[in-house]
């Protein structure tokens, strides 16, 4: 595991060495929002990624949003996404971020969350206790809560969840104490430093969420898909962090209210 | 002018200093988002800030969040929010700010948005070109936008707006090309940068939008309420701001769109 974890730290740093010169950049000033210098920062920084993990690891599949799946049926397999928060990106939040996970047998066992902007990178490691440095302080370890009505819930956005579908989610966020909006990854990062209870969202992918489990579970939470299920390759999709595992079967609850009408 | 505007950067540092061991604090984390321990920190900033103004400019007027008006009626009036976006402070975020904006005779004409986490500072003054300075990068100057459209939107929560009176916004929302959530004071100061193109808010007090105005109108953009109207301290508390003036006319007219039924 010492190689692998070796193996992510320098792609990390590699895809932020791509992606940290374009972020506020002119031409993406000038591009108003196009995907396409977006699109090409990414592009290079999960090149960067994938040319790194191939020297070191020449026998693991990968998974990547721009360049698809290469040996996905092998024993490991990568899933990256080298820019994760577009919107954020575009718009010059520093809260965007760098995701590198890996699957042992379709179980997320490494990942690691790096901000290029901010400087801060958790990594998780399964069995392990996450590990966090960057410039803003923080403590790894999600805190106790003592129930829903008294959780910071995080979601990147309303429009995360499919048309239609977000009953149980407006159920969650009405009993929650309050909402925060925004922070796509780095909400996850939040819950691991204790600082945010419940994190909720929909149409992910393996690339989004893969890096997300061991970083929030080596904290001492729990995410799964919002029935409570562990999260596979295979999941659809809807994905439920919680800071305090106690949150959950109460979660589920609200979740799977179904939609008026 | 420049005595009011080394006083307000010389407060702006004083508050920052009481903030910032603040965030992310154990302290915090115990809390658990209990008002108390972030009250105290607004609460300490707020009196750094006003002790430092009735040192140098014992006449002027204060208004803060924390601890109300005094001398509103003086022909110069601060207004003080030391800790704008408390959701974010409380769950760890950097993109929280400290707003400390001056009135002449009812017209905001200085404004400073310091952002304690990220070391990122805006300074507009009525009649000069903003400026701008933090580690993150960026370069002072609001964008062109060909309409609607095209514009990257930004709304802090779509809780900000009261119940039943967000049909405008809706409308403006669906016609934008697309909309990021969270933000506070910091998408202001992404519109001074050309990365925002409009933001939209409701429910804001003077101390929440006085410092923005210069801010972002020192950048070449406009800050209005919903109806296009300069923002006075009477105002209701909608607020609109545009990068790029020529889209102002359509954000207005998206925003009297009428609730439905």
């Amino acid at each position: 595991m010492e190689a692998m974890v070796a193996a992510a730290e320098a792609a990390a740093d590699l895809a932020g060495a791509v992606i940290r010169p374009l972020f506020r950049s002119p031409l993406l000033v000038e591009a108003k929002g196009d995907a396409s210098p977006v699109t090409e920062a990414d592009r290079a920084a999960e090149r960067a990624i994938r040319d790194h993990l191939a020297r070191h690891h020449p026998e693991h599949g990968v998974i990547g949003e721009e360049y698809g799946a290469e040996r996905p049926e092998a024993e490991w397999v990568w899933v990256l996404d080298p820019i994760d928060g577009t919107r954020a990106f575009i718009t010059g939040r520093p809260m965007f971020g760098t995701l590198i996970g890996l699957f042992h047998r379709g179980r997320p066992v490494l990942g690691l969350i790096d901000q290029p902007a901010t400087g801060e990178r958790w990594l998780g490691v399964e069995g392990r206790r996450t590990a966090f440095r960057g410039p803003l302080g923080g403590q790894v370890g999600c805190r106790p809560c003592p129930g829903v009505g008294a959780a910071e819930l995080s979601c990147t956005s309303p429009d995360i969840f499919p048309a239609g579908q977000d009953a149980g989610f407006q159920a969650l966020r009405r009993a929650a104490r309050r909402t925060t909006w925004g922070g796509d990854c780095y909400a996850y990062g939040l819950v691991a430093l204790g600082l945010v209870d419940i994190v909720v969202e929909d149409t992910m992918k393996p690339w989004d969420w893969g890096a997300l489990v061991p970083v929030v579970e080596g904290a001492g939470g729990r995410v799964t898909d919002h029935a409570g299920r562990a999260l596979t390759l295979d999941s659809a999709g809807d994905v439920l962090a919680v800071g305090d595992p106690a949150l959950l079967p109460a979660c589920v609850a609200l979740l799977s209210v179904p939609a008026a009408g």
